[in-house]
């Protein structure tokens, strides 16, 4: 077995070791099936069991309603920005949009392409380290639906609770907190999450819709963008992203019974980055978080270092300690440790204990 | 190690066992990089490393011109049954369709959503049991592209040409025999092939697409469904299914380096499909192939027995005796043998002998 480091990465990102030693013992064949799952027909026995287990899994993990379908589609969160207007924003009406960060700006950039669009909040003046109180959120009352995006990676700001939409249908980009703590998904009209956080890796995007927003679907839209036509073929009106698929079924197992599900491994991720964020706080200035205090995500750690050449420094030296992946976003500059559901608390601590004899050199 | 059947599945297919014993050896951790290929980031430099092998051995197997781009995208050739009139028919042009069997139909369907659509020729009359002769094609010499689908899955109809298409750019669903005989790519716009058949697993689509058809995209297309975007951003606009490509990869250097070429390849593919089509015409019409004779796929042999029952008897007998997946698709009925690349000849062997014994018990 080669040795494994320390990936920090923002996405894709680490797996649970249980997964990859599974995934790894079954590729040449699943048992049972004499086939690779990379080989097996998705119209198959074997396929059928993977990607059922893996709704009923994901389902039994989120709480999630009867009246919600689930979807495994592809394309990222990316696809999404295009597909939710193209399917629930009706011609003549217009959907408000929070912004507090780089992906609710590209998620507003492609609506806007394909209907009318408000920006409800956005926090973009203060380099979205923030997020906007309730009284800063303009809603119109009318509208077809209010989008956010529930942790925003690049800046390491995090919803706590979603913000009050009223009557209007909540639309969230759950891409990187996905399954890292409970949620409500009544409060939801639309939850999509690419996978290659939490969940599982690149190569599949979850949507989880109310079933009565299918409802509002233009006819003619092309049959691979369209919610109904995807959800009435059970995410397989064509081939799936069948081993995608079959990791994510293996994460939420794995969520289930050896975390034992969501209020775990939500104490789990408060414990790891209240190590991280300790470690900040406890440096003297050292070290400067970018988000605010109330605003901190518990996936993505952003913070400086006094000057850029400390950083380049700090990089450079944690990459050869085995923490890789520390290099943020060139939007914010600085260090970005990203820590996902399946990442290490023993990496976080080393990295912990890395800044303290950083500074102290 | 697991037992392995013989999986006659139309796809997702057997893949090479090289293949899979690489990518099970190196799941946990790929070598000198100290994460699964599931959990590099797709900015890494060792990700970086495996796209762009991917695309140069994809280019050098199929002598892809400069002037050509190569993408790796996801949604299947569903997604590009609209993606390619979303791009290249422009608004006031028509587009020319040769039908052939159901992914033509389908593609032609998802165009007519968006754009004015000829059908050039079709065999729906015969059941697609054959091809257009050349002079059943009505071009439209003005048409924004001629497409055709070179491989019916189904019917098991296959071009052993492409279609003269005069000046208008030819556009082809190449999903079911990309890669398994050599073509000019020069005599092509736009080519496009999900994977899962003979070029890695399902989750994702290669489109090689000449450059100056780009110029014909209008503005405002969704960022996730434009090829200029796509194009200029080498496939990583966002997150790339990794995965998937990794395995193509690997099968692009499979093809290169242990089956020596799209020659050799495709001498192998003519005589595992000869041994299956000589069971078939040695039979004195007990086995009847669907396909006419000129028109036989290499890639899906397509046949029926005296009678349904007999059909349903011999596809139980044959899974039990470890070929697996041969029942046909409903609208044709009988028998499928799907043989790609990575299919062994000691399969298709074994099916022959298999239906000889049949037929005399």
């Amino acid at each position: 077995m080669t040795e494994r480091i320390f990936n920090f990465s923002a996405g894709p990102a680490t797996l649970p070791e249980s997964v990859l030693l599974q995934a790894q013992r079954d590729l040449f064949a699943l048992p049972g099936v004499g086939m690779s799952i990379l080989e097996v027909s998705h119209r198959s026995a074997a396929f059928e069991t993977v990607i059922q287990e893996a709704e009923a899994d994901l389902r039994a993990l989120l709480a999630i309603p009867d009246n919600y379908k689930v979807l495994f589609l592809q394309g990222g969160a990316s696809l999404q920005f295009s597909m939710v207007p193209m399917n629930i924003l009706p011609s003549g009406r217009s959907a408000d949009y929070i912004l507090t960060g780089s992906w609710g700006q590209g998620a507003v950039k492609e609506a806007r392409k394909l209907g009318a669009v408000r920006e409800a909040a956005t926090t973009a003046a203060t380099n979205f380290n923030r997020l906007p109180g309730s009284g800063e959120i303009e809603l119109d009352p009318a509208a077809a639906y209010l989008h956010f995006t529930s942790n925003e990676t690049i800046f390491g700001v995090e919803f706590q609770a979603e913000p009050a939409a009223g009557e209007v249908p909540l639309v969230c980009d759950m891409s990187s907190n996905f399954l890292s703590r409970p949620i409500d998904v009544s409060k939801y009209g639309l939850i999509y999450a690419g996978a290659q956080k939490n969940a599982g890796p690149a190569g599949v995007t979850i949507v989880i819709i109310r079933e009565d927003l299918l409802g509002r679907i233009p006819a003619g839209l092309p049959a691979m963008l369209d919610y109904g036509v995807l959800a009435k073929n059970g995410s397989m009106y064509n081939t799936p992203p069948c081993f995608s698929i079959y990791i994510c079924g293996l994460v939420f197992k794995w969520l289930r019974n050896e975390i034992g599900g969501l209020e775990k491994i939500f104490q789990l991720n408060q414990e790891k980055a209240g190590i991280l964020y300790e470690a900040i706080d406890a440096s003297d200035g050292y070290y400067r978080g970018h988000a605010e205090k109330d605003c901190r995500s518990l996936m993505n750690v952003t913070f400086r270092l006094p000057s850029e050449e400390l950083e380049k420094q700090f990089i450079k030296e944690a990459t050869a300690a085995g923490l890789d992946g520390l290099k943020g976003h060139r939007s914010v500059g600085g260090l970005r440790a990203s820590i996902y559901n399946a990442f290490p608390k023993a990496g976080v601590a080393r990295l912990a204990q890395f800044m303290a004899e950083f500074k102290s050199r």
